[in-house]
Parts: structure tokens; C-alpha cells; sequence
């Protein structure tokens, strides 16, 4: 038992789908979140500056004393998993390996083995889940589709049923008309809220991963492991930071966690910057 | 005659729409561009975070010398001119007065005297441009209209007669409808690649009113009246600076400038990031 909180570090509000998931599934941790508001998106940005924000957001976290870090924002598990485990003293789990491991269960039992990972610019040029899935399991095949556009039709409060949003799916997963896929990955914290849409257009065969929920179970399984457990009998505490705009996290985000957030404080630059800690040749 | 060069700052790359219009006008001047790839967008942020980003670019401009420093993003010059104009020591030209006095120039020789402003969130959010326009003529009325999606449409390389910017153009201009504007100002660096759109939208009889355009030609005023034009008999250089991603900067923001874009450098963080200059409480 350590009644040390959960920290969770994302780009923006995204992560609080993840967090959703968490809370969820394990009531009684408390979770401590940090969203880059300020500086948010992080998927059209580089290896490089991506790995220097997550960093400064993990040290910030670091003062609340985690059990232990979740990155989870996908860009960030994509582009700075090395880096993070690297520099940090607490354990950190990142999204893209639990996701990538449920799409090589699901895939393995299907045809075809072909598995569709819909994410960020920035995620999927890194390649980080085809590495993944085919450590696993060399044989599947993936299918990558970078769907900019909808982190900006979510957060702008369009839903499954908008029109745009249909249109723009439909324009971003047509590859998968010629090479259908058994297994989707939603690759990207905000898509969990288009859930329906990706739904709709894939058919009822095909299994949807939700990156979130598969990291919600990986960190259960490592609490348990750790023997780090919070009893689920006292209702988990909740505190966010953010870098800017609380108000705006507040109203956009309580659709990603699926519950109202009361305690948001605003982190000034002083508090969390730290300079560049990877170098200009690490991109 | 002043050969030094005059600076351009943006959130991103949307600004070398403004500096296509510059060398247009000016072909004999010199740029230095510096856009903050590693923060874009700032149309989702709050008026503090925008005005301290929006110093820190200026004041790495000012090693430079530059003879005057231009907020080419609309955001920054709806949100921090009065803290760009208290804190630097050079002139700071945005983009917002000039926009709103073409406006109010057309708008009053037209039936109805309603301007419409099609901006980020945050421009629209602030309230700037009625502000701007209604200080010159009160009598006019402004239709304020906030289209998120349409940076990340013109980014992803979407054009006018793309089926999705159709349907956004049409979605966010449906109060025009009811409420017909005779002017529209391009209150968005980015909005100038979609003017077909908004043209066709809007039909003939509207005058649309682009903010670079309008800022170029304040700025050759400003020179001229200050007797620091350069000659353009010999073309002047252009060097742009970037906080991330130069590799896409060139590629993406070549569209904006309608030429090759070849001097792009990336500058770090401790180059560029001094701190917070405006306190919370200023926001």
C-alpha cells in the first residue's frame, strides 16, 4: 500500500481520457496531472522539442512524489520513452506499448493480421508502433494514417454525428477501403471521443484499442506487481496543472474526463522550465 | 536610407503571408523572421502567455537592429501590443490597425455598414478589432467570427476547393446569412490561402480585407515618413529563425511566402526563452 499519487503529464487536456480510464479502474489512487497549455499540440513538433517539454513536465511532477509517471500524450510515448526512462528516478509508463500489445492480442486472433494505427503527424512518422507490434509479433502488418485534423474538430466540441468529422474520417482512414484492417489503435488521446465515428466506418468486425483504457490496465498490473496499491475503499484525490488557460482546461477537458474538474491551478513558466536537456544532434 | 532590416515575428510560419506581401511592396528591404514552431499556435491561449511569448521573440529580433518589428501574427497583435509597444525600444507595427482602418475605410462607403472578423478564438475572444474599428467609427457594426479549424485545414496543405474547408467556411459563416457583411477581414495570416473560399462564400459584393496585405502597406508608410526606406533597386535578403522544425517550416511555409524558403535556422530555447515578463495577474 503507498498513497503517493499517480502523476500524469500530457501535451494538453487529452490526457484526461487516459485519466478517465484510470479512475475508472483504480478509485482509490490519487492522480496528479500536468497539461502543456501553453505550449499544446505537441504532435506537429519534433523528437527534440517533444522530449524537452515531457521532461520539464516529469521533473515538475516529481515534487509530488509519484508512485509513478504516465505519459499520456501518444506523441510523447511515440517520440520520448527513451529519454524519459533515461532521465527519470520513478518508473514511467507510456501509452504506445500497452496499446500496441492489446493490437497484437486482437490482431493474432483475426484476419487479416493487419493492424491500423490512427494517431498524430508527429506519432506516426516516429514509427514508434510499428516497432512496437512487430517486437511482438513480426508477421502483422500495419497500416499507419496520420489524421491531423481531428485533435482540432474535438476540441472545438464536435462529435461523432458532425458532419466534418464524418467527412474527415472518412477521408483519413480511406487507405483501409484496399487494405482492411481487423485492429484500430486510437493512437491519440482525443480520439477516444470519436469513438463512433471510427466505429461507423470501420464495421462491427473490426476491434478498436483505446490507448487509455489499455494503459489504465497496464499501470493496475504494475501497482499490483510493486505491491503499491491504494485501497479502492477511500475515493481517490485529484489535482491538475497547467501551463495556461485554466479556464479553458476546465470547460474543454470535463468532456475528456467524463466528470467535472474543480481543481485546476495555473503553473508559471519560472516553475517548470528548465532549458533544454536533449541536445540539438538528439532529434 | 536605413539598410537594416525589418523583423517579423509570428506564432509559427502563418507570418510569411504578411512577409509575401512585404517584399511585394518593398522589395528592397531585408527580413528576419523568427516563428515559434516549438509553441504555434497561440490562437488557443490566453493574453499573458501570447504576450510573453510575443517578447521573447521580439527581443531575440532586436540583435538584429531592425528598423521597425512587425507582429505579423494576429493573435499577438490582438492580445500584446500594448505590452510589445511599452517593453521594446523600437517601433512595433501589428496587424490589427491597419486591417481595421481598411475596413472602416470600406465598410463606410458601403451598405450595411457591417464588418464581419474572421479570426483564431483567442483574436476573436479579445474583442480587439471591434475595438480597433470603433475607435475610427463607431456607427459601423461588427460581426465577430472565431473559425479554429481553419489553421490546421491550411496547414495540412487543404486548399478552396477541398470538400472540408467548403463545408467549415460555410459552417462558421452561416450568421452572415442573416446578418450580410459588405466587408470581411482575413484577421488570420493563414486565412489569405483560403480567400477563394471565403470569396466564393461571401460573393462579389463583398470587399475582403487581408491583414498582411494592409499591414505591408502601413509599414512602406511608416518607412517612407521616417525617411528609412531601403533602396529596391538592389532585392534585400531574408533570413527566417525557427523554435523547432525548420524542416517543415521550409516545406509548409513556402505556400505562405509563394517562393523557396532556404535560410531557415533553429534556434534553442536558452536563446530565445527569457521568462515571464508579464505577471499572472496582468493576464
Amino acid at each position: 500500500v503507498n498513497a503517493n499519487p499517480i502523476a500524469v503529464f500530457d501535451s494538453g487536456l487529452g490526457g484526461l481520457s487516459v485519466v478517465r480510464r484510470l479512475r475508472e479502474l483504480l478509485p482509490g489512487e490519487s492522480i496528479v496531472y500536468f497539461g502543456d497549455t501553453a505550449r499544446v499540440p505537441y504532435g506537429s513538433k519534433t523528437r527534440r522539442t517533444v522530449a524537452n517539454f515531457s521532461l520539464e513536465l516529469s521533473r515538475f511532477l516529481l515534487q509530488f512524489n509519484p508512485k509513478l509517471i504516465v505519459a499520456a500524450c501518444n506523441t510523447s510515448s511515440a517520440l520520448a520513452m527513451d529519454v524519459l526512462k533515461r532521465e527519470l528516478s520513478v518508473p514511467v509508463i507510456g501509452v504506445v506499448t500497452p496499446a500496441a500489445a492489446a493490437a497484437v492480442r486482437a490482431a493474432s486472433e483475426a484476419a487479416p493480421g493487419r493492424i491500423a494505427i490512427l494517431g498524430t503527424e508527429a506519432t506516426i512518422a516516429s514509427d514508434a508502433y510499428p516497432a512496437a507490434i512487430h517486437a511482438l509479433a513480426p508477421q502483422l502488418e500495419v497500416v499507419p494514417v496520420a489524421c491531423p485534423l481531428l485533435v482540432p474538430l474535438v476540441e472545438e466540441g464536435r462529435a461523432a454525428d458532425d458532419l466534418i468529422v464524418r467527412l474527415a474520417v472518412e477521408d483519413y482512414l480511406a487507405p483501409l477501403r484496399k487494405r482492411p484492417a481487423s485492429v484500430a489503435v486510437l493512437a491519440c488521446t482525443h480520439y477516444p471521443l470519436l469513438r463512433e465515428s471510427f466505429a461507423r466506418f470501420l464495421g462491427p468486425d473490426v476491434d478498436i484499442v483505446d490507448s487509455g483504457r489499455e494503459t489504465s490496465v497496464e499501470v493496475a498490473r504494475f501497482l499490483e506487481a510493486e505491491r503499491i496499491l491504494s485501497p479502492a475503499a477511500q475515493a481517490g484525490s485529484m489535482r491538475c496543472f497547467v501551463s495556461d488557460n485554466p479556464a479553458r482546461f476546465r470547460r474543454v477537458g470535463s468532456r475528456f474526463l467524463c466528470e467535472e474538474i474543480s481543481d485546476v491551478a495555473l503553473v508559471s513558466a519560472e516553475e517548470y522550465i528548465t532549458g533544454p536537456l536533449v541536445e540539438r544532434d538528439a532529434s
